[in-house]
């Protein structure tokens, strides 16, 4: 399905060489102040464009096509569309025999016996992710006063992420990348009983943004190596604020009144310059594939923000089901 | 909500110390052969009772109110119920006031202003995954050949659980554990574009088990680590096999067709039997909590069956949708 | 799908002659006063015993087997399982060759290859309602003070339904009737864009209820043969009512402030005393049929609390989903 | 919430004098030739403009942004869009003062708070039901050769409908009408249990329609008045066959293998020539309309086309969750 959320709900579409993407937003409170201008700083952020960034030329101007009226927010579903410009299918015309290793080539070749769009990996690509953005946007105004932020912390197991990019591109590489996101005056008891878990939520949504393969809360992973005296975070007042933050804010499912605190792993962008094996699908024989095009060194560079756009869309639903948000916003 | 799946869909409900406990399954399969022994063996996995296991002892036995006929499924839904035995409660009394670190009570307490049922955790205990279990063997049964198999690999850092599990009971303490989960014979091109990722559903089904803090597929975390020309598979046949598996058998949130695997963080049992600090909820003055009461010293070791369950779930439900698993079965 | 509702959601279970029916019910307001003699009105209501109604007996009580505390609600899922007791099967041996006019029998044989339980009409009887009225005793509850009332304003084209129920009965056949519910003290706004008019939530769960098969709002079929002029309802006041109630309280799928009003048509029983032709399904050969059992000569005549249930029900979602019901009541 | 469907889903968007107007069809099965010629004929027979219909003139173009690559459909989310023209938003200017009787307009007013698009009704306008009619073209090739054809037979009580419109229409007012609409070549078995009834979903969509009050399956509403032995209908043969069809081909919910009947009442146009007389919803005074504008006189004379699309979409659903269409299609 592409749809996600229960009040808050958005669909996403579009392929990477079609025509355009975007996103539909149902259930966004009415009374929104909305313009242009909100989304430029968080479409740049996502556009990239510096070292490590691919070279793709998009002007991601988001056109309001319903659910606004006079600046603000309706109730009524909000269409934002991006138009695709800077298109160059040419270099894509060989993976449909020959898989680009990483890729969901293959994978979507089998799922839809042939029919899918394969250029620039037409659904599936990583510019999908730009309505997901646009999303964010308003989920971020929607939910003030809490906060999403999400930085790089790592890449390619560096803390200094510019000198892992460098040396990758250098040899016609990639590399992945760890991203930690930080939520921030989130009211306690927010999450639903066992299926719907703020960390199900949550993971559901980041799982979807393409190149993501983990996701921990608080200390995650590591706290599988603790002992329950060191893990357990012990109350310090009666608003519920702990000591330590090991459970990254969320109890039982609930968040605790503590900042909701993740890290998300980004693997290596799939696509490299350097000459790949793989085989001819329809021959079976071995083939050296060598990818054109223009792609990120470190996909993960682009990520933080689509971390923290995955965040407030999921509190957006969270406030909005705990009735701490309004379907009525006087912003 | 308490529900999860589009097609093969479960509920689940019930309190640790309320009347019963149990699932509610939704749009099974017709036809499948099932009776109380086939919930035998992995109720039992789940139930524990060796070292570092709770000592509560119930008999576990599933009734089957709905959706059996003649020992076999019909197609209607599938109530499960379990009814509590060992009941204790008096060694939850304090906690109201009290919460214990690491546990729901504090976060229940304001959710639901009160009026949650507090004894042993009430919903939000562990012992509500007994429902999972039991949806889990249906499961199984249904997706058969596609098996889903998850082992205990490491407990507190340790890769021997046991010596970890004694050294912490030892002193009262408690520890983590990694569980590891491979799912065999996958079709290729499961997966619905985007929100519903392989990654997504099963993350969704995993984080919703209490204690889960970390999810991760193929290499996970190591992933963001690497560099693409090592992350990426390579592709051998024409069937999708791939050299090494660093995807974890999905790529673009579709399976491959190499085995999934995936990896699961275990925070370690907040219930200790060590004094631990806390603060009493109604003055805001410290207080010193001890915990009595039956507990595991490392709940990840009754947890490689929930896994393999909650696994087991999300590929029934895949697989109906993918048509790749009929309405009726003839087994 | 076995589940209904976005916030307030229900999800019914259960066979006429398996261990129990019942429903299970999710995000039910925290903190609402509950207990068994609030459901007894209703349930006898439902249950009837009086002249045109079946001889079937059944103490009908609900058992709580989850999701209440000390008497009240605890936000978590509510299970109502009630048992089954005086079953006799003998009746319904022949119907899975020969299956009965009117029934899901010869439907169901085919959608479940066979596998369904066939006893009492199984998942399709009549039977199942019981768990919808639980909750519409709950959602009831949880509305006030907005009210359902329903009552049967015909029975076979008469208004005195008794006169007709008695005729039909003498003669070994059954009658139709005809409902209608009203829905008062209702705020303007509830209801969700498009899909989720209140007229499609509304008729989305009264024809789930076995037997009906029509369902107008306001003048509903009157209204496809009137004029704009007589149809419009003038409004009368700024706080939204009208002259007229042509519209039933719902204009462009959202409630107006005025009392919703509905009717539903329901069928004539199926079952019935009198011989009735029909086919052997494996021979293909006319057979003659007569139906033993016990039967309702007016299934209408229980119906109305049903009615009122299903009503309650979707209103109290939608008053959940426009935040006019908290998810913590203090009753 | 403005989506509908389990596999074969859609969300609606669009007001009436914004810039679009469209639908997002997800989970259609890849592989179904589509072009813009498919929808030419049902697309006319929606925009209407012979006598008793509207005079705006559009173009109705579909666009189709996502979703298709070289003429089929690709198993990722569609998006059609179509763009608003001739838009006179003079002529609305008053209402959100002086709202007009039967509309939306003071529902919206206050369940929006005022945010929402008064103009032409905004997303509560007819015009809506354009990427429902565009859905149903895609949902009527993809259940080939499942058919659903609707027709008008009657209009202001009259089954000269022509008659009946040309009167109404000298005196400035509007006619509701009568559509009935036969779904041919259905399976038997579709619908799921309890909820999800064939008759539930066919009711939520058709009730989503603006000016839709009434929905009765078979006899309907005249079965209340009938008697059992008459209502029954007797099987035929061993294929489910019937000798009448008092049902409507569905028993207990699912289809029985003979033609789904169904009538839709449609309420007259609330928009009419003729001055009415309404309040102004400031001061309460009361004040007389003139609806300016072009307005049907019939709207029912459009809608058979979009019933029969309704129809169609939930049959797509349907037939997908019963496996009896694939998730790939060879057209």
């Amino acid at each position: 399905m592409n749809s996600f959320g229960r009040i808050f709900r958005i669909s996403i579409f579009g392929e990477s060489h079609g025509s355009a993407v975007g996103i539909l937003i149902d259930g966004c409170p009415a009374g929104l102040e909305l313009c242009q201008r909100d989304f430029q700083e968080d479409l740049n952020r996502r556009k990239g464009g510096g070292e490590g960034e691919t070279g793709r030329i998009e002007s991601d101007l988001p056109y309001f096509e319903s659910g606004l009226f006079k600046g603000r927010t309706t109730g009524a579903p909000i269409l934002i569309r991006f138009t695709n410009e800077d298109i160059r299918s040419e270099h894509y015309k060989n993976f449909r025999q020959i898989p680009r290793p990483g890729h969901a080539d293959f994978c979507a070749a089998k799922k839809f016996a042939g029919y899918q769009d394969p250029f620039g990996g037409g659904h599936f690509s990583g510019r999908l992710t730009l309505g997901l953005v646009a999303a964010g946007v308003i989920a971020k105004k929607a939910i003030e006063p809490v906060t999403a932020t999400a930085r790089l912390v790592e890449a390619g197991g560096d803390e200094d992420p510019s000198r892992a990019v460098k040396q990758a591109a250098s040899c016609g590489d990639s590399v992945g990348g760890l991203i930690e996101c930080e939520v921030l005056s989130v009211p306690v008891g927010l999450g639903e009983p066992f299926f719907d878990s703020v960390e199900s939520l949550l993971s559901h949504m980041l799982f979807s943004i393409p190149a993501v393969k983990g996701v921990e809360f608080g200390s995650g992973f590591q706290s599988a190596r603790m002992r329950g005296s060191e893990c357990n975070d012990m109350l310090i007042d009666t608003a519920g604020h702990t000591a330590t933050n090991h459970s990254g804010g969320i109890n039982g499912g609930l968040t605790n009144g503590n900042p909701v605190r993740l890290r998300v792993a980004v693997k290596p962008t799939s696509s490299i310059a350097r000459p790949q094996k793989t085989i001819h699908l329809e021959t079976g024989e071995p083939a050296e594939l060598k990818i054109e095009g223009r792609h990120d060194t470190c996909i993960a560079l682009r990520m933080p923000v689509i971390v923290e756009s995955a965040a407030a869309i999921v509190f957006a639903d969270l406030l909005l089901q705990e009735q701490k948000l309004g379907r009525i916003v006087s912003s």
